[in-house]
């Protein structure tokens, strides 16, 4: 899917669409290793009638909310949950005048397209600074997986809020990784988003979560209103989170993919550049040519405009896609 | 569930937490006649795997909104879907600059709440005027039913859109109402919402949609980002949205449950002031007392701060709360 950026469209994983315009001739279904979504989904219970029938009622939010505290070692009163840590990128930045906002990046192109949406300044710096209003950072990084002390980022924080500004850390793909969390104790003017649904498979359920302290926590809570996470994102989300046996087994066995994926990716000639247990970037010789060969077999990955020799590869599903990409991957 | 209004927390229907809190010794479980929200839901279908699993589809959006776009008589491209109309409601007065807000009412709270939480100027006026920035009409009006002619908004919001104002027609009540709907042909500046859950009796999937001509749309589009609604709002709209059926039979059916229910007040002594196909409202000689009699009953229904004698009575969902309604509402 494609939203708006300053300079046109972004282009995101997960459109199966334009694979098939890209390569209509290729064989169906698709095998969409464009994202970082967990390809094993938590086994999601049945519903109950009144996930779809009923308003979602305060205590049952506050649940999840309690649920997904523990989950992130942060304190409840300091966890909000929104339909998506999209819908957090994209209201944040409406939450405060139009300032000077320090991307670091490369990274998820959203981030510095919702800031200039709202009215913001926005640049891409390539390190930690606090040389701005609000400074961004994705923590471990997407797509290169690169990871961020908390020491520098309390540091910064520290700078930023002593002026008034704001540090985002966008920790989507933290729940299985070595990552120094800041939810347990964000500091003052630090705002802490995480996903769900990728690590737990289920991105179709819209549910993220934003971890910070007062007074940022009350007003994302008032600016999401009282309704904001549907019925099935609720029931779904409060046992998932609190199934720590679950997780833990996801990062165990994630891990040993996203090794068995660095091999294959090693033994085409690729080079790591990093990534998480979700997704693996690589720069290989010829990164278009691949990326046809791919498509043309369909299986379809992440490219990157600024870097055409790089490609981002998500976790296959089931032992049919492993072999399908093992097959192209290994291809003279 | 209360949200938070310029003067405190806003009291809401659906909150079985504050039926308990008043009334701890009503028999469960309670019989919720404090909402509009109809009764019979939409008997939604199995939903496939992939509506939890996979990033919701650009092509599957598209698809919804096409289907509302019929349902609601408006073109598709002035059509976009999100979470529940209270996300449009917290939404929009944050894409413009403070102004004068004026709301028709007494009215649905949220509205002048949203819009003083984005730093506007609000005012309550008992008449719809041109006398401000925005103005917000809910047409038909929440609790009274009052219904406004489209001639008449179309005047207002064309003397808004002069000055670069806008007119909010917030619609959640008219899908089986006689309204003269916006949404066929929106004027310049003028913003019309639905809502899916009241109608379909399926609030906790959260699904509403806003129709508007450019640029609103647009940027409204932008605003809500790429994957706002969730995969089981999409599967189950498209169904629900596409049944005109279901819908005409539940005009009927809801229509013929709205003139017993009237039936029933008035033989309690309660003058009807108003109302939809989906809720009641009445006052009553003794507004509190009957409030009082019903919680103890097990049956929570709306009450007002400001017309103590005023109760919204929703629409009971089977014989047995057609009973327990009745008996309370015949006793001497």
């Amino acid at each position: 899917m494609a939203s708006e950026g300053r300079n046109g469209p972004i282009r995101h994983g997960g459109d199966l669409g334009e694979a098939a315009r890209l390569f209509p001739q290729a064989p169906e279904p698709w095998i969409d290793l464009s994202t970082g979504i967990n390809p094993i989904p938590y086994p999601w219970p049945a519903l109950e009638a009144s996930a779809f029938t009923r308003l979602p009622a305060a205590s049952d939010l506050a649940s999840l909310e309690d649920v997904a505290a523990r989950a992130y070692g942060a304190r409840p009163e300091q966890v909000v949950a929104a339909p998506g840590t999209q819908a957090l990128i994209d209201l944040v930045p409406r939450l405060r005048p139009p300032g000077r906002v320090a991307v670091v990046g490369p990274t998820y192109a959203e981030h510095a397209a919702a800031w200039a949406r709202a009215g913001h300044a926005v640049a891409t710096v390539p390190t930690l600074t606090t040389q701005a209003d609000i400074v961004v950072v994705v923590n471990p990084n997407n797509p290169d997986g690169r990871i961020m002390a908390r020491r520098d980022l309390a540091a910064a924080a520290a700078g930023l809020a002593g002026r008034g500004g704001w540090l985002v850390v966008d920790e989507a793909f933290a729940d299985l990784e070595p990552v120094e969390s800041l939810c347990a104790a964000p500091p003052p003017g630090c705002l802490v988003l995480r996903s769900f649904g990728k690590t737990y498979g289920l991105a179709g359920l819209r549910l993220g979560f934003a971890v910070a302290g007062e007074p940022l926590i009350g007003t994302l809570r008032r600016a999401l209103g009282p309704w904001a996470v549907s019925g099935p994102a609720i029931a779904v989300g409060r046992r998932a989170l609190a199934d720590e046996a679950w997780r833990r087994e996801a990062a165990v066995g994630r891990g040993r993919d996203a090794a068995r994926l660095d091999a294959l990716i090693e033994a085409a000639g690729g080079r790591i550049v990093g990534g998480t247990r979700l997704f693996r970037t690589a720069d290989f010789p010829d990164g278009p040519g691949l990326f046809g060969r791919l498509g043309r077999a369909g299986l379809f990955v992440r490219r990157f405009e600024a870097a055409p020799a790089r490609l981002r590869l998500g976790l296959p599903p089931d032992a049919a896609a492993w072999s399908r990409l093992a097959a192209v991957l290994g291809e003279p």
